[in-house]
C-alpha cells in the first residue's frame, strides 16, 4: 500500500517466469504488438506511436523531454510537487530553458497560470503531472490546459505514472501530445517497461529536430525502429518485463478500464472515509483527490518515519513517508491496481490508526475502521 | 544459442516470480547489497562503486559515457565492430569529440594503435570492447591498453556485455577504470539490470564534472544515492530484475568464476570444432576467439537470414544473422551462461549443418557433429 511497486497479480508473476526468447523472435514481436494495442486501450488513444520504454517511469519521463525539447527551447513545468520538479531537472539536462508554473504543494495548477506563463515565457513544451505521487493531487482540466497549449502551438506532456490504469485519463479526448507512465503503480506490473504514447504531431517535432537527442538509449526514433513495423535491433528488448506488462494489461482489459477507475475510487474512497472518521485529513481538497495515492496529513506529534517502519515490521504493510516539501507532514498510502482490494484497505486503516495511537496521537481508531468497513460494504 | 538473451536457469525464473516489495524495503536493500558483493566477485574487483543500472547493456554503456565524458572532451573508440561504433554515437550525443582507433572488423585493436592515437588526438576517455558481439572477437591485452591510457592520465572504459561471467576478465588486475555489462548474456539473467563498476579515480572524475551529465536517469552520482550506504530514493529500483540478477550471480558463485570461464571454453570449443570439421571457419583468428559468441563465416551461396529462420522454425534453435558490416557474411552462434550445455551445442551444430546442406552448400555435416560430440566427451 505504498506509492509502488504495487502488489502484482499471480498471473503476472507467472508471466515473469516464462522462459526467454530472442528480442526479435516472431513470437516476441507478437507480444510487443499485443502490448501496443493494449496500451492504446489503457491510454484511450489511437496514437500509432505507442510503446514501452526499457526502464522505469523516470526513464519514460526522460524520453519525453530528451526527445521533445531541443537545446534552448523554453519548457514550462509545475512547481506543485516532487515530480514536476524532476521534469524541470530533466528538461534542463537536455538543454531546455526551464520556467515554472507556480502552485503550492497540495494544490493543482490553475489553467490561468499556464495561460499567464505563455504570455511571459512563450514555452514550446509544457509538462504537467496528472497524478502527483508526492502530494496525492489529481490535476483536473487537462483538456483546458491542452487547449491553451495548442493555442500557442506548443506541446503538452503529461505524467500519468501514478494514475494510468487507475484514475480516469483520456489522451485523445483531452488532447495530450505525449503521455507516459510507469508499470508498477496502477497497472501492477513489475517496474522496467514504461508506457509512452505520442501523437503524430509530437513525433513530427521529434523527427524534425535540428540536433540529435542527447540520449541514444531513449531516442524515440531509434526506439521506433524496434517498436514500429518490421522491427529492427535498437537495444535488447526487456523480454520478461514485457511478458509481464502484457499480462497486466490483459487484466486491465478483462476488468474494463472504466470499471477499474471505479474500483480505485471505491476502494480508496473507503480508505479515505476511514482516515477521515479517525480524525485525520487528506492533503488535497476533495475535488483534487487522487484515489491511487492518498497523502494523509499527520499531526505534529506524530513521527512519520516511525509510523512507516512500524506498519512494515508489525503488520507487513508498506506505506511511505512524505517526500520533499512534505517530509514529516504526511504519510502516503497507495491504493493501486491489484493492491486496491478490501483485504488490503481495511487492515491498512486499522494498522495506521493503532500506530498513531501508540505514538500518543489522539485518533478514533474504532470509528475509522467502522467507516472503512461500512464503505466497503456498499 | 543467439547473441542473448541466453537461456535462463529455472532458479532465476523462479526468482523473477517472487512477489514485489518496496524499492527501499529493508529486505530489498539486503538483496541489493548481495548483488553488489556478487558483482564485485564476477568483475574481479574491489571497487566500491559497483551497481546494476536500471536498463539493458546499452543503458549501462550510455551511463559510462554520459558520466565520464564532458562536452568537448576527446573520446577514442574502436572501429572494429558494431558496439565500438555505438560507443562513438553515445559519446557524441553527450558532447564528446569522437575519434576512432582503427582496426578491421574481425580483428582486435593493437595497443600500438591506441598509443598512436594518444600522440595524435590526446583523448581523455578511451573505450574498448572486450567481447564484440558483432564479430566474435575477444580483445586481448586489456592490461597493456590500460597501461598506455594511464600513462596519459586518461580513463579506460571496457564493454564486457558479451563476455562478463563467461570469458576471463579481471577489472582490477588489468586496470580498467569503468567496466559495464548486460545481464542477459553470460550471466543468464533476464535483461534489465546491467552491471557497472568504476574505480575511485573514475568516480572522482564524475564528481568533479563542471557540467551535469546530460542524462538524469543515468547520472552515476544520483544512482549512488540509491546504491550506496543509507539508500535514498533516486528512481524506482528494478525489483524483480534485481531478484533475478542476484539468483543468476549466485549460480556463478556456486560454479566458481574460473570453472565457468573454463566451461564456456570447453562447450564453445566443441561447437567451434564441429563447424570447422564441417568445412566452415570462424571469422576471428584462433587467438582472438570469443567463446561466448561464435561468428561463423558462411559461403557466398548461403542465405544467412533463411538459415536463422529455418533453425528457429524447424529446430527451435535461435542463432543470429550478421550485423553491420558482416550482414550476409556470418551467422552468430552464442554459447552463453545457462545455454552453454552439451544438450544445446550438439543439436545446434547438427541443425546448422543440415540447414546449409539444404541450401546446397557443400558441408560435411557428419564430420561436424562427430567432431563436436568427440570434444564434448573429453
Amino acid at each position: 500500500m505504498g506509492p509502488g511497486p504495487s502488489d502484482v497479480h499471480p498471473r503476472v508473476l507467472r508471466a515473469m517466469a516464462t522462459p526467454l526468447v530472442g528480442y526479435l523472435d516472431p513470437s516476441f514481436v507478437e507480444i510487443m504488438t499485443d502490448v501496443q494495442e493494449l496500451l492504446r486501450y489503457v491510454f484511450r488513444t489511437d496514437n500509432e506511436y505507442t510503446l514501452a520504454v526499457s526502464g522505469t517511469g523516470s526513464a519514460a519521463m526522460e524520453a519525453a523531454f530528451a526527445n521533445l525539447v531541443e537545446p534552448g527551447e523554453t519548457v514550462l513545468v509545475p512547481s506543485n510537487g516532487y515530480f514536476g520538479g524532476r521534469m524541470g531537472e530533466m528538461a534542463a539536462r537536455v538543454g531546455g530553458e526551464v520556467v515554472t508554473a507556480d502552485a503550492p504543494w497540495g494544490e493543482p495548477l490553475d489553467p490561468a497560470t499556464i495561460e499567464a506563463a505563455f504570455d511571459e515565457h512563450q514555452p514550446t513544451v509544457v509538462g504537467v503531472v496528472h497524478g502527483e505521487t508526492s502530494t496525492g493531487v489529481r490535476q483536473p482540466e487537462i483538456d483546458e490546459i491542452a487547449r491553451i497549449v495548442h493555442e500557442y502551438d506548443a506541446y503538452l506532456v503529461v505524467d500519468t505514472v501514478a494514475s494510468l490504469g487507475g484514475v480516469e485519463f483520456r489522451t485523445d479526448e483531452w488532447g495530450a501530445d505525449l503521455v507516459y507512465s510507469g508499470s508498477q503503480k496502477c497497472l501492477s506490473a513489475p517496474p522496467g517497461a514504461s508506457p509512452l504514447t505520442l501523437s503524430d504531431r509530437a513525433m513530427e517535432k521529434v523527427r524534425n529536430r535540428e540536433t540529435q537527442p542527447r540520449s541514444w538509449y531513449l531516442d524515440l526514433e531509434g526506439l521506433w525502429t524496434y517498436w514500429g513495423d518490421d522491427p529492427q535491433y535498437h537495444h535488447t528488448g526487456m523480454t520478461s518485463t514485457v511478458y509481464a506488462l502484457r499480462e497486466a494489461l490483459r487484466l486491465v482489459a478483462e476488468e474494463g478500464i472504466q470499471a477499474r477507475w471505479e474500483r480505485h475510487r471505491r476502494l480508496a474512497g473507503a480508505l479515505k472515509a476511514g482516515v477521515e472518521a479517525m480524525g485525520l485529513e487528506l492533503l488535497p481538497a476533495d475535488e483534487h483527490w487522487l484515489p491511487s495515492l492518498n497523502a494523509v496529513r499527520i499531526p505534529a506529534a506524530a513521527d512519520g518515519d516511525a509510523l512507516t517502519s512500524r506498519l512494515l515490521e508489525d503488520d507487513g504493510i508498506e506505506i511511505a513517508a512524505g517526500l520533499g516539501d512534505l517530509a514529516g507532514e504526511v504519510v502516503r498510502v497507495g491504493c493501486m491496481g491489484h493492491s486496491a482490494r478490501p483485504a488490503n484497505v481495511l487492515p491498512t486503516v486499522g494498522a495506521l490508526g493503532r500506530a498513531l495511537d501508540a505514538q500518543g496521537v489522539d485518533v478514533d481508531v474504532g470509528a475509522g475502521v467502522a467507516a472503512t468497513n461500512r464503505e466497503l460494504g456498499e
